[in-house]
């Protein structure tokens, strides 16, 4: 009854992954690695027993071993594995970003609904933080009336000398992006990019911090500070202001020490420590939804849809963070097939 | 040795500080009350043994009663009674707005440079607040790094029927305008105003909640949400992001309950239960400063000039809101008689 | 319509009342000061215009200068001087605590109950701290239902080396006898003395940390952890547990610091800047009610009777602590004068 | 590769571990379920691929489908189980407590020594909480000094109307008996049981709250609350005080809602909720541990000795309880077999 998942790139995310799904997820097992560098896929499977090694996803993908597919390689070669399994009809969970931009996004959105199934999942974790789904809940619980605002913000400690001014936004507000439409039920419209002060410490040709503000079809303008040089730990925040209350995420409790004058609590370092649960529960979830075989995305998890709005997104935001101007997302209309978010599939 | 106030104004504000100078301030008393209701007066100065009453601030001014001013009458009315009491070389503490527009503060301005003495303090009563101040010293002990961004929410539970949607900007987030420049002792330069969706719970006129975003001359990005129609409580936030940490204003704490399967915390109902000590504070100080013959405008204490840069961010949002363009703020070079934000009054 | 308070007692705590008295209080000035080291009491008053000084506290209850006297002379010397002020028919707010015993306590009480007025106020300054009032209302407004326990923690940095193993229990633990009787509108009946590990950084010849067990007329059960030693801060924790829910003293708030991988708040350093607005707000509201000439103990503080209790809780903790056994406290009878600590006077 | 387990037990616990087995807890599987109601073994093992079923324990620990066993069937039937599980060479888990008494839990210990391999892990989850282990963490970093005193609150709304006096002390805080065994590194060697004024919301019949008051080897004290009918939630608390600082549990994270006039955090509703990533941990870490071939008990976790130290502890809560006065703690001496409380098996 162990599912067999097939994954696609060893490097540091899929080695993040294998030993999940080798040591965490419940009923899953690695059956096939492949990466373009064998040597490496040889390494990984070392020590996943009776796990086969590939230098192509495609052959994965083939593979009768394989009964669904994690793809965790380069972004750019998202788009044929994600094809060619729709096309096999195996399960594809795959990583953010589904593809580089919104038209790579389209085509996926387009086969996978020609095939008339529901075969691909992204990985925006974040919808299996317990903090953000019991924001979710409140909201939808109507404890603090219909959302008129959300502040975020997304610090990372630093970043590497390689990080440009446009991953700020592809690669760190992405996930805010898809955050915001799941929490809010609601599509982004428009949105604008602010660039304060630059931080000294950032890598110098990095436009660090950089504002995003989201405008919702409802209204709802959410506005995202992304710092990446923040030194002082990984620290995710967000508010909802509803009309009548708001909803906070809280940090993460361990314990809290008293020392030396201050009353203190400790900052996860990294996006791992933070959103390692969030990333177990996903995976499990999506494993529990493929061996259950009704489905290769689980209820309230990212589709392909979410995938493409999220590229939609981004490329606007480019495109603002360019012209210094509030700039519109224009999308597709979504093929009845994906639910809206604010009503997503059951 | 007791300083004899006279109060000009006896509506609500001014029984505020009547009360506040006759049984809260050390060394202080109010000796006299205009009101141009002068029944108003009276009945203010009932309370009050040996409290003079007039029907008009220049004779409060005028009077050897007298040693110094409070101005808590209507907007339009304090130009005239600030001169006045400039004139007179008395020192004078005017409720906030020092005057309604950046014209009449700068004429202000001059009369007080003319006069050779600090004679004016404007009631920004933040910068008595305790968690400012903390606040400020962090900054000021380097624990953050140079600032780069502000987060402000400024948040009523409900405003009259009467608030015109100017008042957010010009009533509401004009606390913000002067806390910001003393908190990060930089000059706003530009600023912009979004208008999120409507709260259903606002009057039907006005535009609420509003997002003001303030830059400064370093280049720090403030955000401030306005928002008059929260219904939940009086709720200040404040956080300020600088290179290597950030600080947050805290909510004022008193117990936390558990009960009903939650822990709460209560959230202040009204500015009178939140800045109550900050108000007590700040003329206290005022008081003592008069007292000792120094001056009349203490150490740190809004001046005339942080007066006329209030009122002149106040217009340029006023004209950012109705454009809805991003907007300098325009202003005189500072007197050297006073100390500008980042250096100031010691 | 000035309060003139005579001082008795130039020593640090004196200080301290002398400037508040003169700086902070409303309504009062200090018209003279007794120390028995004159030159101490002419230093004190040096500072203070017009204030006479003398070598003794009798002259001062004497003095046609003083209407109302504060003692905060030495523990010994309470007696005589709270006698003499109940003859002269002056109040009197005397410093904790109200006499050495119970003894002499009451024979404090009961002068005062042969003079027929409520002359006498004891500075227990924790009644008038916001976070305990709030508790207080919290269990008068029903919302934990009955007590059935209270956990309590009185820590300090540390103490000179002067101190001794009764001191914890009389010094310390007194405020938290008054306290809990207060809160809770209870009579304590028992006491226990627990001796947990010492603590290495303690005096040498120090009992530190002692626990100190409570029990009222109620069965409600109150634990106090005496921890004079703790090095990192002044923490003062207070829980009460009832029967539906718990209510829990917060921690003062001011900023939260985010820097170096924590989210830390500062500890008072000492019980001045724990307590500071408490002992403010208790000096006027006696000066208050002293001025208004009904009474010399404002409602709600802690009379003599309450004084009289904490001495005799003492007293049995004191015994507790040197058998090792459970202890009664045995007192008198409430006079029909003193309200009961279930209801205080109005 | 799976590890088949053996499940004796059927009941609510059975129930929750045969869940936790099958769909959380990677790398296992339930091979076989026994319960004297046969039925009800047949029932759980329907959801279970290839389960076999039995009557009883003894032919799930004989059968060659069964790698590890874990006992979950009523506490009196603990000891034969786990004797021949030792009997049979099978690792297995042990529901707490290990057996009723501490006699029956040292026939265990020397069954287990004569084995001369660790199989037997008793399931005491906290070992495996994040708050939990992050103060353990502190505690060795030498963050707070040496230990000095603890203080816990153990906290259920309800319990049902079954509930004996003995209960609080050998079902409630049997996990305070060994989580702070764990966390202080150190021996518990005499106990107190205080009984505060009874709480009307308890079972008519039933002692509630309880206070247990622990003594260790070096002298830290230990107060727990135990308080079966708080009504507001399921609250655990927690704080070790050491010579330079305090160390607590904070309680879970979500978000915290702004509403009417306060700030709140929901407070778990029961045990399943607050410990359940902790059971789910516990279970994981023991079949990766069984797997791996080396042991039958993960490092850290609670061995059998420290299951017979649980049960002498409890025995002397009993006593003390009765008799009212302060009962040592009277145990063999450790084998040489298992690592003490200070310095556990790596």
């Amino acid at each position: 009854m162990t599912l067999n998942v097939g994954l696609i790139g060893a490097g540091m995310i899929g080695h993040d992954h294998a030993r999940r799904l080798e040591r965490v997820v419940a009923g899953a097992r690695v059956s096939a690695v492949a990466d373009v560098d064998l040597e490496r896929a040889r390494d990984l499977a070392a020590g996943m027993p009776g796990a086969l090694t590939y230098a192509s996803g495609h052959d994965i993908i083939a593979s009768p071993q394989v009964d669904a597919v994690v793809v965790a390689s380069s972004g750019p070669t998202h788009e044929p594995y994600v094809l060619a399994a729709i096309a096999a009809g195996k399960p594809v969970f795959c990583e953010k970003p589904l593809a580089p931009g919104p038209d790579a996004c389209l085509r996926i959105v387009e086969a996978e609904v020609a095939s008339g199934r529901h075969l691909v999942q992204v990985g925006f974790m974040r919808r299996y933080d317990p903090g953000y789904q019991a924001m979710r809940q409140a909201l939808r619980d109507g404890l603090i009336g219909a959302p008129l605002l959300a502040h975020c913000a997304h610090r990372n400690p630093s970043v590497p000398g390689t990080y440009t001014s446009d991953m700020p936004l592809t690669d760190t507000a992405v996930h805010e992006m898809d955050a915001m439409r799941w929490l809010l039920a609601d599509e982004v419209v428009a949105v604008s990019v602010l660039l304060p002060r630059r931080n000294g410490r950032a890598p110098s040709h990095l436009a660090d911090p950089q504002v995003l503000l989201m405008e919702t079809a409802t209204g709802t303008l959410v506005d995202v500070e992304i710092n990446l040089s923040c030194a002082y730990g990984y620290d995710i925040r967000c508010e909802l202001v509803g009309e009548t209350g708001t909803v906070t995420l809280d940090s993460p409790a361990g314990c809290t020490l008293r020392g030396n004058g201050t009353a203190s609590q400790a900052i996860p370092a990294d996006w791992r420590e933070r959103f390692g649960p969030a990333y177990d529960a996903e995976l499990q979830v999506w494993a529990d939804t493929v061996a259950a075989g009704h489905d290769g995305c689980a209820a309230g998890a990212a589709t392909s849809w979410d995938g493409y709005k999220a590229a939609a997104i981004c490329e606007a935001a480019l495109a603002a963070l360019d012209s210094g101007q509030r700039t519109p997302v224009v999308t597709k209309d979504r093929p009845a097939f994906y639910a809206d978010a604010a009503s997503p599939r059951p």
